[in-house]
């Protein structure tokens, strides 16, 4: 069975990061909302679709803009429409049957929970997010003041942990249930990856 | 000035071990409650003694048996006192000023917050804590049964979590308030230190 290492994040966390680091790190296929979304959106037989995409190239890795999300005003796309939830569950499950892969958020921990991923949560103080969604807006676009950003970001969090809530029925900042949370306020993501993926493959 | 390393824990959630191993492994100094109510308790003027003893080994190392305190049926030492606070309060700030070292519990992350101390928490789900703590046991005495364990398990942690919140003024398991939060179920504490130790020495 696949290796399967999950990471569910704050906002502005630096999880995704955090996420492709560690899959090339380790060499896994690396997989996000908007990965998932294009997979689902490029074809109306998703499942076949991914079925082909996947048999060409057992290691996915489709190379993202790290941060594209970060986009200071436009909240994340949190869609409780269960009928796309029901096609992004099963291109997540046909996805981790094929090979070794990160995940980042979309309820992959619970949907893919008989792979027993490897369960990150990632975090940062208020502080330090705001400082990378800055560090990733848009340069052409009107920056929100702090209390406008400070009250997006809880925003952001508060449609997560809904999410996550409406689709498994259980708690999303509940640290029983990671195997490792991540404060990364002050460590720097891509120095500390190799450690943290030397960790992970201890796992019982 | 010190590096420091501090770990609050669940009981039975095998922070002791993680503490002591994490300290070989960097060559930092070791304490826990028993060490520090230990030099409390042998002298009358505790800062003499303390200074006696580091001054003769910067490093220093007391070897105790790990486990000691997993008595099924002895609650863990929780003592409110304020004059026994205070004389570890001023034991804990001479120890840190000596040499790098790991502390468990004693509100050592927040004594030594002007050290800046890597701040670790470590728990643990319920049927790994009574496992742990059958396993440490005294074998001459009746055991709990599993209904007992659990609530002596839960009462620990409240009264850790209280004793912190006295003397602190703030929430114990509060993730915002940690580096790193590391559930040992399903992991090997002595097979993941190693790499623990280089995201520790990765704090920016």
């Amino acid at each position: 069975m696949s290796k399967i290492i999950t990471i569910n994040r704050q906002f502005g966390s630096g999880g995704r990061e955090l996420g492709k680091r560690l899959a090339e790190e380790l060499g896994y296929a690396y997989y996000d909302n908007e990965i998932i979304t294009q997979i689902a959106g490029r074809s109306g037989l998703a499942e076949d679709y991914v079925s082909s995409i996947v048999e060409k190239k057992p290691i996915v890795y489709y190379p993202i803009t790290i941060g594209r999300t970060f986009l200071a005003h436009t909240p994340a796309p949190v869609d409780f429409n269960t009928q796309i939830y029901s096609e992004q569950h099963n291109i997540i499950k046909e996805l981790a049957s094929k090979s070794d892969c990160v995940i980042i958020g979309r309820c992959a921990d619970y949907i893919l929970s008989e792979h027993d991923p490897f369960k990150l949560f990632v975090y940062a103080d208020m502080p330090s997010r705001m400082e990378r969604c800055r560090a990733k807006a848009p340069t052409d676009e009107k920056p929100l003041s702090d209390k406008q950003l400070a009250r997006h970001i809880k925003e952001v969090d508060n449609e997560r942990a809904d999410y996550y809530k409406f689709f498994t029925g259980q708690k999303w900042l509940d640290a029983e249930h990671y195997d490792l949370m991540i404060n990364t306020s002050r460590m720097v993501i891509k120095e500390f990856v190799p450690a943290l993926a030397t960790m992970i493959q201890n796992k019982k």
